[in-house]
């Protein structure tokens, strides 16, 4: 067979080649740009020439600073085309972040959306290696930045021509695109993929998620959080209708117009989307989601209830998948098989709620934290989950130390602990450093919290270890009452609630009542500050 | 990313990892033979260790003589996952293409359908590698073979372990099966097909077509036949339930029965098969279609009545696919584009009749013979079809002088003249070879050959190039009439016929009237023996 690389510009080409009528439909405040493939390719070769103008070289990275829109769709595929790196900025970042990251990766140009320059010109005066920037406008109009030199990227690209000669004889190992992903302890880490990782992604999502021609997918996922979960490929190469919602993506109502009106079929989110859009919904909200085929999840764990009711209640079917930025992202979805179309209803959330089933192309094991040994597939022996496969991370870019700690013997080791069932979903249950280690038994802190939510009570509840003579560690509960019970809960209540829903040694052999529990950037339960906080108090006493 | 190899490795474990309860149904003439990916891991298991026991090494050819069955499955990915390349003899070859195959092969073993033996006894003493024959039997019963020395296949396997470490630290250009394509001219030539290939072919094809998990996959194809068109690859590794009906491949009534009983919802086939289906339901057969989804025909041009009377009056809606030996084979599919489904039922079909659109991963050229330029995606423009991409050959084993031919400047030369519409759908329109060249333009013979054939007094035409002073070449006709017109048919009613249905420079110089056009094995009109006897007689007059 020929020793031909699998590049994205191959994707790029093809969608330009043979489905240059088909539409891209990037939704602004006010108002909604249309054009197609054909247009979208003349104005990535005009790029790729202006890039070149710009002195981008092979290799070098330039970065995004964006909202899911046509223009970035265009740096998705004529930076690395031409030979560059684009790197996805997360717009959320903080200040001391978004500058590591930023001269980290040495980016040359920044490309920024022209309602975000300013959250830029705070940080610019210690980004040590950009030249540029590029104001990515659809009003025509250069804001007044302080950020300098600066370009609209429409006029940047105009004068070039329309045609490129994107190069093919390449490594398809050469790198496409950089995202870095928030450490809990330290600085970002960046992962880096390349042409062959993201090809090879989206074929195998393409096929385990069904992804096709007719389909019209839309963007919900941000385009700087792991490729948007890399579907902007799939869909290019297969010419699917993309839609790019923009500022949209957090205005359910806006957000239930665009589905109607483009007739949607294909859309990924994290959880706290579609909370949005349940709450939406459940207010009256107006909707059509008869084109919808399949809403994808991931990020965290989708409530049961929240999947069961928008399922039921109204028609949208969410699959949860897993991943993360070290996985391209898609490693699990939560697919049921062909012969569990008898299962009951329970049964089959009981499949849907798991994080799912290995997508076609990895390798994956579950394995005990003390032995090395692949956990029993029985839903309750617990491992950490390791994976391997060509869209699999083999490093974090140039920090060889974290490296060492994360990628082991050719495995992604991912710090997540699950349990595998019979069929082969996996649950997760636990990150690896919340575990509690009790006797030589390991407890889910994540399991433990559940339980102790289920009570009538209770708000919120959090669960990290506390150093123990004899058993190494117990659990120790931080439990946020209703308001309405603030004066009434006790830790008897607890207690006995749990003494029938868990086992007996799983039991908190502390309980503290708090105001709130502390959160990180991305809204979960912050347990490292409960270690610095809560727990010295505890030892105390 | 992680340097990780694509291996048919990865489909089977995950196929015996996740979706052991599966189904393989293997139909004999007379057993349903039934088991699960399960039990076929452990039977791949234990033939990898047989095949070691037998000395094969790293490289080795083992060959198989046989249908479809659930053996032979075994082999298509014990035998390259182990290490070694599997070569699929067609069974239908004759004894001087066989014996040239497996000598220049150099397989060391053939594994041989119980039924198919005798046909392997007549060339034996003239394989000059072969040390081992491996009888695979369903009735359990060793037949009386002069093949030596032979073993039964169930009997080989059986007391090895049910478990097998395959070696997955591998290159994935390693060569896993290999196929011969019947020339023309000269010797068969060899196609080996690379893990890699295979593997990028099988998410391609699963893209393209839809195929997925809930799939019930029926290999109607040879499997000895380009991997049965690769299905088999595809359909392990997503998990898919496989039905391999053996002989009841040319049994229309059994293969009716088949699909209803087992539910198959995908299959492909050769215009031969779908005629024969036509017959058979006709003639008022019975049968039971409403668990198909998808049907795909290749091999060669599908008469469009066939197509329009199976989707319309049977509900057996067949997709119309373009490949070859050499190219894995899928290289197009004739599926219509999601913005074509308000088109009429005659411009759908004649999208749906042409060779179809390129497949994602693979890029095209239509050609012109003499300029080498991309021709006008007219419809009219004709030009040769060349191909590259991850899943193409890049030459003939051991076979320097026609590889050469055949590929150059790192594309394949399909030696197909097509056409391309203005969505980019390829139509065939004649072999490189059977072009006519008249005063610097090209005529189709195949085009004017059913220009011909649509004359009610004629049976069957097949056009050749005469050579002419004037006009470098000049179309000659040779047509045979239908039984009853054979006395009263003449040139003028040819002549005048066509008169207003081609150009005039397409009308041809000379008729013959022959009682029947010389056939190829498989049933095309054999030009080659046409110029060698029919074309000296008109010269010389």
């Amino acid at each position: 067979m020929m020793k031909y690389p699998l590049l994205l510009t191959n994707f790029m080409e093809r969608a330009a080649k043979y489905f240059p009528k088909k539409e891209i439909v990037s939704v602004y405040p006010d108002q909604k740009f249309v054009y197609n493939y054909g247009e979208w390719y003349k104005r990535c070769c005009q790029l790729a020439h202006a890039l070149h103008s710009l002195k981008i070289k092979k290799g070098d990275r330039v970065a995004s600073f964006a909202l899911n829109n046509h223009r970035h769709l265009e740096l998705y595929f004529s930076v690395p085309c031409m030979g560059a790196v684009l790197h996805t900025l997360n717009v959320r970042l903080s200040h001391e972040h978004l500058i590591y990251i930023i001269n980290h990766a040495e980016d040359k140009i920044i490309f920024v959306d022209e309602d975000l320059y300013f959250l830029l010109e705070p940080v610019k005066d210690q980004l040590k290696t950009v030249k540029h920037y590029v104001i990515m406008s659809q009003s025509g109009k250069m804001p007044e930045t302080k950020l300098s030199p600066a370009v609209l990227y429409d006029d940047l690209i105009k004068d070039f021509p329309q045609g490129y000669d994107f190069p093919k004889d390449r490594d398809e190992y050469d790198p496409a695109l950089i995202c870095y992903t928030s450490a809990t302890t330290g600085d970002p880490k960046g992962v880096v993929y390349s042409h062959r990782g993201l090809v090879l992604h989206a074929y195998a999502a393409g096929v385990t998620l069904g992804l096709g021609e007719g389909d019209c997918a839309m963007h919900v996922v941000p385009m700087f959080h792991a490729n948007a979960w890399g579907a902007p490929f799939g869909a290019t190469g297969l010419g699917c209708k993309q839609v790019l919602p923009g500022r949209q993506i957090l205005d359910m109502k806006a957000l239930c117009k665009i589905i109607a009106d483009e007739k949607v079929t294909f859309t990924c989110g994290v959880p706290t989307i579609w909370m949005m859009l349940y709450q939406y919904l459940e207010s009256g909200g107006e909707h059509d989601f008869s084109s919808i085929r399949a809403v994808y999840s991931g990020g965290s764990a989708m409530p049961r209830y929240l999947m069961e009711t928008l399922a039921n209640k109204y028609n949208f079917n969410i699959i949860q998948a897993y991943g993360m930025t070290e996985t391209s992202p898609l490693a699990t979805a939560a697919i049921p098989k062909s012969y569990m179309n008898n299962l009951s209803h329970k049964e089959l959330y009981d499949i849907k709620t798991t994080a799912g089933l290995l997508a076609l192309g990895l390798e994956m094991k579950v394995v005990n934290l003390d032995t090395g040994k692949e956990v029993r597939w029985d839903g309750k022996d617990m491992g950490e989950v390791c994976l391997r496969g060509p869209w699999i991370a083999s490093e974090y870019y140039k920090d060889p130390e974290r490296s060492k700690q994360t990628f082991k013997d050719g495995w992604l080791h991912t710090g997540d602990i699950a349990t595998i069932n019979e069929e082969g979903y996996i649950s997760l249950v636990d990150r690896t450093k919340d575990l509690i280690k009790s006797g030589g038994e390991w407890i889910s802190s994540v399991d433990l919290e559940n339980e102790i939510m289920a009570h009538p009570k209770v708000l919120e509840a959090a669960v990290i270890a506390m150093p123990h003579e004899k058993w190494q560690e117990r659990p120790l509960a931080c439990i946020v009452a209703k308001p309405e019970y603030t004066d009434s809960i006790t830790k008897e209540d607890i207690m006995k609630f749990l003494e029938t829903r868990v086992a007996k040694w799983w039991l908190p052999d502390e309980i503290v009542f708090l105001k709130e529990i502390p959160k990180t950037s991305v809204g979960k339960f912050n347990k490292k500050e409960l270690r610095k906080t809560v727990l010295p108090e505890v030892l105390k006493k």
